[in-house]
């Protein structure tokens, strides 16, 4: 493959960041690959892992060199690192991050921007359960979407990076800033919301055993402890920075369920027939898509 | 293996009726399989794809062979079916269910029994979305659990639908139908409630297309629509009949997402922090319990 940038820098060595450095070494994206990472263990880790050309725990040195800059840190880092380090940039490079929330981001960003570089917000829209330098491999990114905000000035800068996505084996969207923030809330930040919810509430129940929600849970529990067991961090700052779209999502949930809830309660079986039968199309249409695999319970009972 | 009861009949060739003729017969567990179905279509299915000694659309006359009856049907069916099919049982016989209610299953079959004959209801914790004779699979049950609910005039008879279940690749455990349709209703029947509302929220957003739901579904919302596909006529009938335990724990799942809700609008960290970090140990558990499958993702993503 071509070499889109000469020489990028990722922050952050978890999850998205380890994934990002290990794809495009695979496919020779990158002429010289910088990390860092606030954490001199994972430092350590990702010097084990042999991930980089080089990795500093001192970011701003790595700084001068790089044509991308990839911030791979919670929403709630973005504001200090982007401070610490646009003042060390190259002129004509270009910023980017990976955040779930994407308002905020730009909020953070924008005032510390310089005029002579390029600041394109994005985010993939793939993960796992798992974190850090360890949970990463190269094909995270693969068929998955990943969402770009450019503004009017970052607009050629994004062309760019959308080829280094595009290598990565991604699909790219564009969208403004506010709707990404619209679609992941229903599509990303309020299941994962129910999923936290959910586990907390079984797990609290006197009249249910831990032990008994572990040993039925593959009545459908399971799923859901899956998503909850992603990053607390990272889904804390998401849902702190993500305030207005998650809550109106959320409250037409309620507002369903609680329709659901009387149908139930009055014994309305034909109300819930109606709903069930409708949400059936979607997952169709998923598999279709390539967003999800077609085998049953994801493939992952070894069934068939 | 060895044989278990020499006749067995199985009422219902959807996902768990078509696994179980497929896993009795894998494993050696019975003589003779006959099947039936009220559908002529699926009878012809059923003996396309040869998997019982004999198909009959007529029920009534292959209960008089049977030493063990097995009602794989939904919940709302069960009564009419108990009611046609006891009065044709041979003395000494085994009736059970794999209905994911039991309360409402016992006091449907309890009124219309003989004495003669031993009533063992009973509840696989297994399943996938899909439905119907195809979908069916031999393993469906291997390392799952099985809830037999016996009463004592019922416990000789349990123990030898215990070595069925076992022989399937199950373990067994033993409860009260009322304790089993409360932890049910925590383990299974609300994830999917909460399930089948949002996947329902999500498609009637006006601000967000279903385009827009489908392509970017990986950040969460693809795990909801797996469980939001499964057969709407069993659910309904779940909701109906199982209603006290459900809206229990719906009840307490409100209370514990309106806390999170309040966290996020007045942005306490701390506490949506504290939730989240205690979801992640449960995951763990049923991963140990060998539950759910270590992998990223359930290893659908071809990771790693």
């Amino acid at each position: 493959m071509t070499v889109i940038y000469q020489n990028i820098l990722i922050i952050g060595g978890g999850l998205i960041g380890s994934s990002l450095a290990r794809g495009a070494r695979v496919r020779g994206l990158a002429g010289h690959i910088a990390m860092s990472d606030k954490s001199a263990e994972v430092c350590a880790r990702l010097k084990d892992l042999g991930l980089a050309d080089r990795v500093e725990s001192n970011t701003v040195s790595l700084c001068a060199d790089a044509d991308l800059i990839i911030m791979a840190v919670p929403t709630g880092a973005i504001a200090p690192l982007a401070a610490a380090i646009i003042p060390a940039m190259k002129a004509g490079a270009t910023l980017t991050d990976v955040c779930s929330v994407k308002g905020a981001v730009v909020d953070a960003v924008t005032p510390l921007l310089r005029g002579d570089i390029h600041f394109v917000p994005g985010h993939p829209i793939a993960g796992t359960e798992n974190s850090g330098p360890d949970a990463g491999f190269s094909e995270l990114f693969h068929e998955r979407w990943c969402i770009l905000c450019p503004d009017d000035e970052s607009a050629s800068a994004a062309l760019n990076l959308q080829k280094f996505w595009e290598g990565l084996g991604s699909q790219v969207a564009f969208m403004p800033a506010a709707r990404h923030d619209v679609v992941l809330a229903a599509t990303s930040h309020v299941p994962h919301l129910l999923a936290f919810t959910l586990v907390g509430t079984a797990v609290d129940m006197e009249t249910v055993t831990n032990n008994e929600v572990v040993k039925f849970s593959a009545g459908g529990f399971r799923d859901f402890t899956r998503i909850a067991a992603s990053d607390p961090v990272m889904w804390r700052d998401v849902f702190l920075t993500n305030q207005d779209a998650v809550l109106e999502v959320v409250d037409r949930f309620i507002e369903d369920l609680s329709a659901l809830k009387r149908a139930i309660r009055w014994g309305d079986g034909e109300q819930l027939f109606k709903h069930f039968e409708k949400t059936r199309d979607i997952r169709r249409r998923i598999i279709d898509a390539g967003q999800d695999t077609a085998e049953p319970n994801f493939g992952r009972d070894g069934e068939g």
